[in-house]
């Protein structure tokens, strides 16, 4: 699987569609896009040249934001599939905050590839998801992490 | 402490200085600076208007960029300091790199305000270091993180 065909984040209503992560509304942020591969999530993305750690290699940060978007994304997948709706259904679906996000940094991870995100998602609580998260470059696991998502607050967006 | 004078990233070799997070050199990237306050580590910074996660609040993800390079130039500063130096000595640190990062987002971070991280450095090996961050948002503590910082290896910078 080269390319996400369906994401979660183009059907998020507009006012959630911000973010710099995953926003498709945000034209600064990264645009990431996160969609089922049978019961795994994928999140494919090949960072700028700018997101450098020293030359050659990826920024850390920006491989967290990685792991977090791909995080709330795959809840929100989920959660989406438990209410038996797919992305591309045009049912808006929930959307997910991240209360934790945790990064292990296995190997140096290589600049100028697609990194590909592979997530399996587990329930907690029906408003609380987690996801487990291995990032690939080259087909090597160079990353792996964990978010703890929740669905947003209604308080969130009334501000 | 509004602004930090001397900071770690200032004295970084220039082959070290390029990282999106914290490099002087990365004109596109964030620029963090992670300087000492007594014996605790600061790094202030005003997230950018497109760094949103929803409008009005902060992207969790630039949170994660701030814990990650906040963490390596504090286990910097750390082992600079044990080696007798301090940032403005004119004397090259040490670079590390992140094993892992945690991030619990306690609150919503409000956008437009300065934020400020603060660490609180502990050796666990002469080569790595924990740093345990707390970012306040107008005094308010809305993150707790970690990060698990090792002095980068050679190989890193061979390639």
């Amino acid at each position: 699987m080269d390319k996400v065909i369906h994401a979660i984040q183009d059907d998020y209503a507009d006012d959630y569609s911000w973010c710099y992560g995953c926003g498709r509304l945000n034209k600064q942020g990264l645009q990431l896009r996160t969609g089922w591969n049978r019961d795994k999530t994928v999140t494919i993305y090949t960072p700028h040249e700018e997101h450098k750690a020293i030359p050659g290699f990826v920024y850390g940060g920006v491989i967290a934001s990685l792991v977090d978007c791909h995080g709330t994304g795959s809840a929100a997948l989920a959660l989406h599939r438990k209410n038996g709706h797919e992305p591309g259904d045009e049912v808006e679906p929930p959307r997910f905050v991240t209360a934790s996000l945790h990064v292990d940094y296995l190997k140096p991870t290589p600049q100028g590839v697609p990194l590909k995100a592979i997530g399996t998602i587990e329930e907690i609580h029906p408003k609380k998801w987690k996801v487990v998260t291995e990032v690939f470059a080259n087909d090597i696991c160079v990353v792996k992490g964990e978010v703890i998502a929740v669905v947003m607050p209604k308080s969130f967006i009334q501000q």
